[in-house]
């Protein structure tokens, strides 16, 4: 098997990553329409609002078969999160930030794909041995929550490809048709994008953060909160308070009063630049414009090709 | 171009990385004898044992025009270095860790090929500028000294590329034809593998520092001395006292005491696993054997032939 066409329902193998505040029924629904996994990121969204943005999406595309959830396992309520998209239809989950173990055997004998995003071969492994349909191998580069061996995509990749059998869908460090084409020489069978799909027309990412990506360099993340959770956030005034209270060495309590889901929010989704947590990934350095999805998919898969020969992946 | 075959006198567009401690003459004439380009490490070696070793690596090969030698800029008497290198006929320089103004122009003018060695896409448009022939664009996850902006190869490569219309090799996170392949789609045009020379029969690594390579898994490196020098290090007990002391916030003069070439020559090259520095990329990892450099590069020719159609890059 070349590629995931064949596991999911998809023309490209490519997913647009499920994000907090950041992708919404619009953002998964337009994926969906152009040919790609689109993914609801459930990770900020309560039950009722989840529903909503099911609901909305399925509105909102002929190809409801190409929606999918991303649930982090470390938020509250995960299961429940699971039974709503589960009863509404999604047959195809992505989890993260927890043990495969939990919800795979579950959210298999429901007839559903899981996923499961890893940051070593051994989680890979585990993965496996859970049930899971296939694994994202997520790289230090990437954007929000990372893992703590600080591996890189490019290394990370052939690592979990040689370590199991199912299908490998490599994410962090892509924003191009380039990086789909590097990825897939690694021996991943998908890439999934977070960073390239926040600048998009579709996102629910604020307009001031979606230009804040569009003006970041080659510097302007730094993977943050290593000893709490580590995330990768673009550089700004919260970014150095989190720096300078974990240089003198604060504590959880004192990292946690600054941090909660209240930060993330005022940043991503209601634009305030100072004083919001903005999670993005190192290619932000390479995001130049705000396209539509659909514009972007195409350009995707015609970068790819050119890095190719016609016809070699897709 | 499509690669740096053209710019260098080599049949593969591969780079053995100039390293200290490890690469010497055995090492750089075998890779010269298998069509890459073998580089000197001058960054240990004082100016006559430099000498001792280009003369030695002359004696080794029929192809010295494949033989270059690795300058970092910031150790001392790199102007001796080049100058003995260009008296004994060495016409290709690798230059790093210091501005590309210093002697690229002067090396110009003698007629050598000048590749310097940067970790983000300003210093390669300065080392372009500075009349540079190619810039080896090196990410985060090698081994050894690193850039402050822990720019990961995948993300970094394809900005560097978009920067400079000089040709760009891609360094760090490389260990296989894979690697080669991945980095090539990026827009590189040639591959520079330091981690993977270290576990070869020629390279100079003390026996157990090569058997500690072997060993590695996918977190047994991590990116140290962040305020000081950034290098990446194996995890042993020499390890675990830098970040000791980096824990509890210990200044230059501390952390210099405790470093010095001294460390790095008793754990790279007289094999003291414990109370040596051993500098290494996270491809450790991926590294299981102890090939010769003839088998090692037949082997990344055909691997990197096998991860895309027959003859499209080589």
């Amino acid at each position: 098997m070349r590629n995931i066409t064949t596991l999911l329902p998809i023309t490209y193998p490519v997913i647009q990553a499920g994000m907090v505040w950041v992708s919404g029924a619009k953002l998964a629904a337009a994926s969906a329409e152009a040919g790609i996994l689109g993914v609801i990121g459930a990770g900020s969204m309560k039950p009722e609002l989840l529903e909503h943005h099911i609901r909305k999406a399925h509105s909102l595309t002929a190809h409801p078969e190409r929606l999918a959830v991303n649930v982090p396992l470390l938020y509250e309520r995960p299961r429940e999160q699971l039974e709503i998209s589960l009863a509404l239809g999604i047959r195809v989950f992505i989890t993260s930030a927890g043990s495969p173990k939990t919800y795979t055997p579950w959210l298999k004998e429901q007839g559903a794909t899981v996923i499961h995003v890893v940051s070593t071969p051994e989680f890979a492994q585990k993965s496996e041995a859970a049930g899971c349909d296939a694994v994202v191998a997520e790289g230090f580069e990437a954007g929000g929550h990372n893992g703590r061996e600080e591996i890189t995509t490019l290394a990370l990749v052939p690592q979990v490809v040689d370590a199991v059998k199912i299908p490998v869908i490599a994410a962090g460090g892509i924003a191009d048709g380039r990086g789909i084409a590097a990825v897939m020489c690694l021996g991943a069978q998908g890439a999934q994008l977070g960073t390239r799909f926040v600048a998009t027309l579709e996102s629910s990412a604020h307009g001031n953060f979606k230009t804040a990506v569009l003006s970041a360099g080659p510097g302007s993340t730094m993977l943050s909160l290593k000893k709490h959770v580590p995330v990768r956030l673009l550089k700004n005034k919260f970014y150095e308070e989190v720096r300078a209270l974990e240089e003198r060495g604060a504590n959880r309590d004192e990292l946690e009063a600054l941090l909660g889901h209240g930060r993330a929010r005022r940043g991503m989704l209601e634009g305030e630049l100072d004083e919001g947590e903005l999670e993005i990934g190192q290619v932000a350095a390479l995001v130049r414009d705000l396209p539509s999805v659909r514009e972007l998919v195409e350009r995707l898969v015609m970068e790819q090709r050119q890095s190719l020969p016609a016809g070699y992946f897709f």
